[in-house]
Formats: structure tokens, sequence, C-alpha cells
């Protein structure tokens, strides 16, 4: 595996059996497999799962990492190509991203959207111009549009729960201080769809996920025998629900407006997540969140320290996950 | 062991057999025998000796660690229970923690004290809630009111430096720009009378240690065949001392009123300790400090540069007594 | 070797069994030849390659690294002796150093020119008092004053692309936002001279190197059967050039002076190295730069970009050069 980018690009077999290769590595660990390969982070935004799951997840194989922090301890790097660089960044990413990656056997990037242009977002513009540059294998670690470890861990957990195949998955937007980025909720309906579920995307008017995010879903949903659908409407929404999942992210219909996004979440403090969302679920319903999340604004402490929660199992899983990814990307046997 | 949180919740034989260990491990290196364990180190302070002698001595060891910074790469960390987060903390550390314990075999926590509320901090409200939610091996790397990994190497080093364990213990307040926490003089009036030694806490009006930690150091002193007293008068607690321990800490009876401490502080100066004040003591009395210390603020160049000193060998001492604790909590053998 | 501070510390053949062992150990690599070695690196400036080239050379040699910066995450160091430290740094690098060093096999340590005082930054005071106190092998990452991590690395770039060791070496002054140490370009022109190259430094008007740089180099290329001299006549110098090597630097006519160096760079706007300025240059003329470069103010695009641009290989070779660095430190069998 040379590119761990979007879980779209694997067929549904080949998911699976990255989970059970990381399984196996649960049951049957393999402390050495990787010893003397170096896996390369960049975070380019705030990290805590990512950064420990990647370090730790290398260690258990038998390998080693290092972290580069752009704006601290390393100087800020531009994207933008063709640019006058007379301004903050002290260096391109088309020198340092092909530096980092001569000196390591595979590279990890982490870089948010920007939030203020949603085509430019949806592009992935500032990602596909830092791949292009890296010739070594490369992992997705949250780009503007997409989060496939994280897909991938949840996709793992559910599993591990008795979640359904064809269960029903309603994705929840959820409160939050201010607009953030629609990585993860764009790779998790993708990932609910290619696993084969029926996919609910519940949130308020104004929060609707771009037709391009959906109609890359949908696609997904059909393929696997699922479905994919959106709506305002709570009760009806999680009626029969196997999964919530929720959310935060900012208004599509404001996107990069942060006064007019601020304006709609306002009203929308009641899209905080309490045990009475539940009362017409499936009776095991799973409570997600890819965390981090805020206790009594995006969800209720009463659900949070429910048994219903399967968080920690979530997070557990991006480093069972990550070292399936890293096993095929850089064992020698594969 | 399972958890390394203060030096008084073992027995004076089980600290004695802790450096016994490490002397063992100094003498008779085991290279490999933490091979595949991890050790995950949150710092919600910042850190020199302990990032550098943790990291170190797991490596020193064939161990692998991580290092999480909240509020640097990582945001910050909510500690307070049932609070609304929508503050500066994106995460709360009932899930942040309990999600890093999962990687890893052990984890170190540093926690300063808030330093506003004297009863909050003496019951160490915010360490509590983050123990509570770690179910693997734990580890202070400084509370509120503790710092047991300091303790434990200072002990050891006044035991290779032939300190006689009935000797004269002297912990003096020094002065400091502002004011810091009880954590130190805490842990290390707690550590010299339990190892037995007759213990005085010399300091200006004002700045007593609180009842709740001379008592139980009291206890440890009576236990051990020690004693422990207080004094503002440096010539008589200095006489015959075999140890004159350094250390700044803020006014208690300006707890938290920072105008308050910095008055009181600004007439005290001369608690700046000089060639002079050794003058009564033994004749080969220490001097010790924890670090990091402000030259000629708290202490003269001419003593930290003499022969007295052996702050070096305390900071040193901090890995090897680390190496201890490391192996008894992670060693497979044990 | 005990020390690599400088690399006129070294004879010429001292230099070439470094880029031998280097180039020994990329085609026979010794995986565990340091396995249990721990390398310190305290950053009291930034760094992407230095902090990653060091972590992966220590990884792939069996070793492991711990980083410390003060002022993120560890407080700030003060360099200065004597003084009454009632300032922003809380620990003195009289204390650090050697702690640090105790912790570990090898100490590298990156601490810029205050850019202030020229005789101050030329008499490398900072460094010097804290390699006094280090009593493990240590290694420069970038000084005041030198760079040889980068001049090893740069003289193996240049063998290994077959630039001709009589070839001749223009190093030019570039255009930047603001002033630059003269570390790098005072390392490189040593490093040329040494390697027996006819050296120019090219530079307008108020960017002469100092003399003390000057003549360090010139005795260097006259040992070596080289030469040595300046000018700003761009046409001139750049003719049969065989190496273009760009770097920023201050005004050293107006050291220290903010404003002075900013006005005078202002008209300098065509110091930007363009493929015009390669038109009576040797055929094959190479395009260094030590990184990090900003696009389109020091170096267009379409050189950067360029077959003659060879900044990823001698990026690449610092990890080379400094794991022969280590290597020769820190085997047991050497």
């Amino acid at each position: 595996m040379q590119r761990f980018l979007d879980l779209a690009d694997f067929s549904r077999e080949e998911i699976v059996e990255l989970i059970d290769l990381a399984r196996r590595l649960e049951q049957h660990p393999e402390p050495r497999v990787l010893a003397g390969r170096i896996l390369g982070l960049v975070f380019f935004n705030p990290s805590l799962r990512t950064l420990a799951s990647f370090q730790a997840g290398m260690a258990r194989l038998g390998g080693t990492s290092f972290v580069i922090t752009p704006g601290q301890g390393t100087w800020q790097l531009e994207t933008c190509l063709g640019t006058v660089m007379n301004g903050g960044a002290a260096e391109h990413v088309r020198e340092g991203l092909p530096v980092l990656a001569s000196y390591c056997d595979a590279l990890g990037i982490r870089a948010f959207a920007e939030g203020k242009d949603l085509a430019r977002d949806l592009a992935e513009t500032a990602f596909h111009t830092m791949a292009e540059v890296v010739d070594k294998p490369l992992i997705n670690l949250e780009s503007a549009m997409n989060h496939p470890c994280q897909a991938l861990a949840d996709w793992k957990t559910m599993d591990e729960l008795g979640v359904p195949r064809r269960g029903k998955f309603v994705l929840s937007w959820v409160q939050h201080p201010r607009a953030l980025p629609l990585a993860v909720p764009a790779a998790t309906v993708h990932m609910a769809a290619q696993r084969g579920m029926d996919v609910v995307v519940l949130r308020p008017e104004g929060y609707a996920l771009p037709p391009e995010i959906m109609d890359k879903a949908r696609a997904a949903a059909a393929a696997a025998g699922g479905s994919l659908r959106e709506t305002a409407q709570r009760d009806e929404a999680l009626a029969g629900a196997h999964v919530l999942y929720a959310k935060e992210w900012g208004s599509t219909a404001h996107y990069g407006d942060v006064e007019g996004d601020a304006t709609l979440r306002a009203r929308l403090a009641d899209w905080c997540v309490t045990p009475e969302w539940f009362a017409a679920a499936a009776p095991d319903c799973k409570f997600m969140h890819c965390l981090p999340v805020r206790r009594n604004v995006a969800v209720a402490d009463a659900v949070l320290d429910s048994a219903r929660s399967i968080v920690q199992r979530e997070a557990y899983n991006r480093m069972t996950a990550q070292m399936a990814v890293l096993h095929r990307m850089l064992s020698r046997g594969e």
C-alpha cells in the first residue's frame, strides 16, 4: 500500500482485510516487524489521539517516528503555488515535505480545511499540493474533507460491538462554540455507506453537507446495498437507530462567514445529545463520537458516561486500525 | 507497582528497595528489559528534567515513550467535573486520559497547583479527577502538592553522598520573582522525615507550610525516629546542619493573592543563599535544590558553583530513581 | 570524536574519511550499531531538517533521541554569566545543560546569533558558555557563526554530483524580508575553501562578510590550493561558475541595526536568483541552498524547480553526513 488517503480508494473487501489484519495484530503481536522503519508525522493542526496513537502504534510494531509541527518548533510552511514568499512562512511544502520524506519510510500529514472557500476545501487543494511532492508512502491524518484513519477505526469498532451491517446509522450535527471542518462528517457518511448501512444525516437548516460529499457517499451506499438521506427531523431520524454518531461542523450555507454561522448556531443550543434522544432508537443504540468532544455542549455527561457510549473504543481502535495500515505499508514481507 | 503518586504510600523498606534497584540498574544495566513497553507522558506544565530523564530512562531500559503537551500541539484539557465546556478546553480529561492510557503501558502526568484556593490544591482535586479515570500504572510527575520522583531522587542522592540518616536537614525558603507551588517543599519535608532525619523548615513569616503538610510529615518523622519543626531564625536553624535544601514557594498567608505575596517577598531579598549561610553548619554541609533555580536570586553563584552543591547529582538521580520505578511497574518478570 | 563544532577543527583527510563513512553506511547499513545510545537535542531556535534528520539518523543506527525546546515545553534558559536571574529565564545553562548531558551519550545544541553585537557573535560567547559545561560528546547544530553539519552535507553533495574539487564556487547573498545570521555563509565559504575550490563571495555593498570569517577561510583556501575573494559584480563572479550557492544574511555594515539593514535591502529586490543568473556559468552549474528558502524572494520557482537545483540532495545528506558523525562519536567499536 502506497497511499492511505481516502477510504473510498479501497474496495469493501480491502477494508475488511485491513480490519482483519488489525485484529490479527492485536491477537498475535509482531513487536519487531517494523524494526528500523521510520514514520514522519507532520501536524499543521493540533492533535492528541493521532499523535499518540501513531507513535505508540509504530513502537508496538518495533518502528520509530518523529514529529514536525509547523509554527511550533518548526516555522510555518507555505502551501500555495507560485507565491512570493515575503510573509510569515519561511519554507514551502515543495521543499519541506520531500526533505522530510527523504528521512523516513512513510509520512503522515494533518492539514485541516482553511474554512474560507468551500470549493477550494472540497478540492483538497492544499493536501494535493503536498501529496504530489511526496514520493514515499503517505497517510492522511485528516485533511480538509477526509479522515480515513478515523473512518477505519469506526468501522472496526462497529464490527466488534455487533452493530448490524445493515443497521441504521444516524450522523447528527451537534453544537459547538464555533464552526468546525467537514472532514469527519464527510469521512463518516462515506464509511457507513460503504459498510452497507442505512445512513441518515440529521442536521438543522443551513448545515446540509455539500452535494459533492452526499453524492459520493450515495454512490458508495448504492454499491454496498445501503442508502443515504438527510433530514432535520430528529424523532424520525432516530427512530430505530443502531448508531447515533454525533459531530460538530460549520454551516455550509454560511461557509467561511463567521458571523453568519454564529447567528445560526446561537439558536441551536438544544442540539446537545441527551438521554432523551434515544427514546425511539433501537434498545442497544450506540453513541459514537470521534473526540475531542465538549461535554454538555455537544453531548450531555449522562450520555457520554453511559454504557451506550463507545467513544473510548473508537479512540483505542485508532491505534489498532492504523497499525494495520502501517503494517501493510511498511512490513518488508508484504 | 501500579501507582507511584506519593512517597508516603510506601514504607521505608520499600523505598530502600527501590533505591537498591536503581543502584543495581546503574551497575548492571538491563537495556532490553522494557522492550516493547510504552510510557505516555502528559505535561500540563513545562518540564526539562522530567521530560528528558523519563524519555532517556525508558530508552535505557529498551522501552519507548510519547509526549502530549496540552495547550502546545494538543488543545487544552478540562479537569473540572460537570462543567459546560464552552470555554478554551476542547476535551475533558475523562475522555483524553483513558484514551492515552489505552495506547501505552504506563502514564505519567504533570499538573501543577492552580495556586488560587489552598484547600482545593491540598485536596489534589485535579490530579484525583485524572487518576480516577486511568486504569494503567500511573506516575505523578508533580502534582499540586507532591513530587515523589524528586523526593526519591533526593533520598538516593543523600545516601550516595554519605548524608547521615539521623542528620540535620534544613529546608529553607528562598527568594523568587513570584509565588511557586508547594509541591516540592511538601514532598521534601516528608521525604527527609521518612528517612529519619531531624528536619527544620526555615521560612519567613507568612510562608509557613500548611498544617496538613506539616502534620503528615511529623507523623512520618515520628515513625522513623526523626523530628520536624519550623522556625524563622536562620542562624539557629542552620547550626550543625548536614543539608541545606533551598526551595522557593508562595506565601501561604496570602495564598492565591498575587499582590499580598508580592508585598511580602519584596522585603525578603536577603533570602538568597550565600556562602555565609554555612558559617555554623556541619563542615561538609551539602547544598541541595531540585532545579530549575534562579542564580543570584535564590542562591549565589558562589554556592551553586562550590563543592557543597550537589544539585547535579540530584538531577542525575531523577533518571536513575525513575528507572527503578519504571522497572518495578513494567518489567514482566516482576 | 568528542566534539563536532567546526569543520575547521578537522583536516581535509579527516573530512574525506567522514564522508567515506557516511557513504559506507548508506551502502551497508548498521541498524543496531548505536543500540542503547541516546542523543539529546536542544533547540534554542526553530528547526525542521536538523530535528528530523538527527532523530531519523539516530533511529537508523539503532539509537534514540530526545528533544528539549527552551521557551516551548521547557522554560527559557539563561546563557549570560554572573547575572541576577530575575527576568524571563527560569534556569541557567550551567545547570540545565550538564543535567541533560548526564541523561544522554551525546548532546546537540542549536543556538543562533543574537544579531546585536557582531564582536560578541563572532566570539561565539553563548555557545562557548554552553560547550564549557558539557562533558559529553557535543555537536554544533548551528551556532552564531557556524553550521558544520550543513557544511559537511554540502561537501558530500558536491562530491556525489561531480562538482570539480578545483571548481569555481560562488556564494551569493540573496534577498530576504529581514536580516539573518552569518552562520551558514561563514561555514560555507570555509567548507568550499577547505575543499580546495576557487571561492567567490558575491554580495552587495554593506553585506561583506567580516574579516575574521574571510581571513580564516582564506587560510584554509591557501592550505588546500584554492582561493577566496569577494565582489559585488554579478556577471564577473558567475562567469564559469560550477556552483551558485545562495544564502540570505544581514548587513554587516549595519549589524544589529534593523532599520539600517532594512533601508539597504529595500533596494536589493533584484538579488533573487533567476535563470538568467546562469547565462555565463559552466553549463552544468549547480544551484545550492541550505533551506529553508523563500520562493520568489531569494530564488525564482524556475531555478528551484530546475535540474540545476540540488537543494533536496543537500538536505538528504544532512542525515547521511550526521550519521557518520554520530557513528564516529558513539559506536563502541571505534
